[in-house]
């Protein structure tokens, strides 16, 4: 019950184990394509470039400012949490001159401000925000700026690392030009890899860049002759953690996406809900509060760390504290796929009540 | 029975099969220090930052680059086959002056031509060699450049991808400075993590860099707060791969190094004998021959395309086909880890009978 990584089910860790083939091998080139497909449709995306990275979803990261920006780019970046600021880091590092507008640890983004800041700076390559930020259990809406920005030259980058298979994501529909995720939180595969997509006007920036990629390992335009028709070997593919995706997004579209977000929507409203009405204070304010990741701030007089130890000792538990600002200040309790259950609410809510009794 | 992947025991896959923790898990965190002990016997060093990379051998060459070289450094890359060309593109877009010293593909680096590079560049921040060039099967003699380099202010990197645990690496003995691997050669893991070692005075070079490493995910100053005693969290370990690794690594250091190697060498030259005896030509020269991996010529009027595919049909079994100039003449026949079998060499000579029956 962290924020990630989440439970994995049986049938995904007995697929990971299933006997490693060569990365050229038909066989695995065809669920490769199979992989790209389910991972379009779990996006909301007709986007030819939609893969796995080989890397977590920092790697993601990583890819989407590495491939996009050259030196000298201008990027406009919401901050309000560690995930923006370590897309600022990305943004930095590729050499671009970030623009940041940031909000409190809590809240959500000022879609107005961002506005503003790209009215202030319309030749920016990239507007980027994080979609559900992990540290904080924020939901960043992005009709608004998807639909804004869709009339620029400007692209519209959305980390999904916490929102993707939880909440609606819809690519397409939202004039999101770019997306990543990590597999580890609402997919519910373990940890190692970063789905990715690329709209046709993003590819077009990377196709027209004039330096390369600083990284050769997640240079898109190499890897995607391993991904696409030529099959040309870039990297050896990590065969096994990708069975265990392709089986993860098989169970998760036979689940089917708005059961899924229905039961995350349910039993994250329940757990707050119990929560509250046990007295404690949730961090985020309703309208933007992340069904899989909620964030309660830590109650008085209770031992931040005594008390997760104990809940991790006696109940088999792992909860998240709090990063940067918030550290020793909130936990954050993930329901991320397959640990979103009726019974995981009910325990951890029964072992709450057991470590707390007394203490208040 | 290509260049890698290799096969995979079950011990190995079932471990990559057990329940995910969370990456700062008490039990996860005491694997992660008897996996970074593993290792060291592994490499044969005692250097404190010996550590897997959360990505393929590709993400270890450019973890290494890209944390020791900084723009207008100079490197000395030997070059003899894809590896090496991919050591100087990670060079390149670190910003480094490159000098080649090349050979033949099939044909080691001349050890004295490599130090004549040195004497006319001792500024050279690294000089790197591949010790096991998987495009060609190529070993590459290692002890007189360790030697010669100890004494001078070069860092000596060695790409260890697939000889890690198939013949001795020995980096201490030998005056390595960086090694990196991959999990998926010898060591008969699936692909996915890149083990990675660094001397004293590698880390010294890292620690008065002036400018940041490019890779916000390879940066091995954050990655080393997550693998020390911080446990600062930086991404996401991927849990299971590093499960799998940590038993592969159990079973390479129940069956003993040397028992490994001899078991590399003795079937390795089983299998040159075979291929000789039935008139095929070897790429390379005896002493640089590879136990683990030999490079045949496609024997006149066999089609390769077919033959291999013949072989992956009718008999379960991949080979490698050449790459880059070698495309289409050579055969890559692996024998790593698992697959290092007294039955797999036999099989395969009799399939190769079988095939080429009546067509010479």
């Amino acid at each position: 019950m962290g924020p990630g990584p989440s439970n994995v089910s049986p049938r995904v860790l007995l697929a990971m184990a299933r006997p490693t083939v060569g990365h050229l091998d038909p066989a695995f080139l065809e669920l490769m394509d199979e992989l790209a497909d389910q991972l379009r449709e779990l996006f909301g995306t007709a986007n030819q470039m939609t893969i796995p990275i080989s890397g977590t979803g920092s790697a993601g990261m990583e890819t989407a400012f590495d491939n996009l920006l050259e030196p000298g780019d201008t990027t406009i970046i919401g901050v309000n949490g560690v995930f923006g600021q370590r897309m600022v880091s990305n943004a930095e590092r590729a050499g671009a001159r970030v623009l940041t507008v940031e909000a409190a640890w809590g809240e959500p983004l000022d879609v107005g401000a961002l506005i503003e800041a790209h009215k202030s700076a319309p030749e920016a390559r990239l507007l980027a925000v994080v979609h559900a930020e992990t540290s904080t259990g924020v939901l960043q809406p992005l009709e608004e700026l998807g639909a804004y920005l869709q009339d620029s030259g400007t692209l519209f980058l959305v980390d999904t690392v916490t929102s993707l298979g939880g909440v609606p994501v819809k690519v397409d529909e939202r004039g999101i030009d770019v997306a990543y995720s990590g597999t580890q939180k609402c997919l519910s595969v373990p940890p190692g890899l970063a789905p990715i997509t690329f709209s046709e006007r993003a590819m077009e920036r990377i196709g027209s860049r004039k330096e390369k990629v600083h990284s050769w390992y997640l240079d898109l335009s190499l890897i995607a002759s391993y991904w696409g028709g030529e099959r040309a070997y870039h990297h050896t593919a990590p065969v096994n953690a990708l069975y265990g995706l392709h089986e993860g997004l098989r169970a998760i579209l036979e689940e089917g996406l708005e059961a899924r977000f229905d039961r995350h929507r349910r039993l994250g409203t329940a757990l707050q809900n119990g929560l509250m009405k046990r007295g404690l204070e949730l961090l985020v304010d309703e309208p933007y509060r992340l069904p899989q990741l909620t964030s309660v701030l830590v109650p008085e007089g209770v031992d931040d760390k005594v008390f997760r130890r104990q809940l991790l000792e006696r109940f088999g538990i792992e909860i998240g504290g709090g990063l940067g600002p918030l550290a020793g200040k909130i936990w954050r309790v993930g329901l991320m796929g397959e640990t979103c259950r009726e019974e995981t609410v009910t325990l951890f809510l029964g072992a709450l009540d057991e470590l707390l009794e007394g203490k208040s």
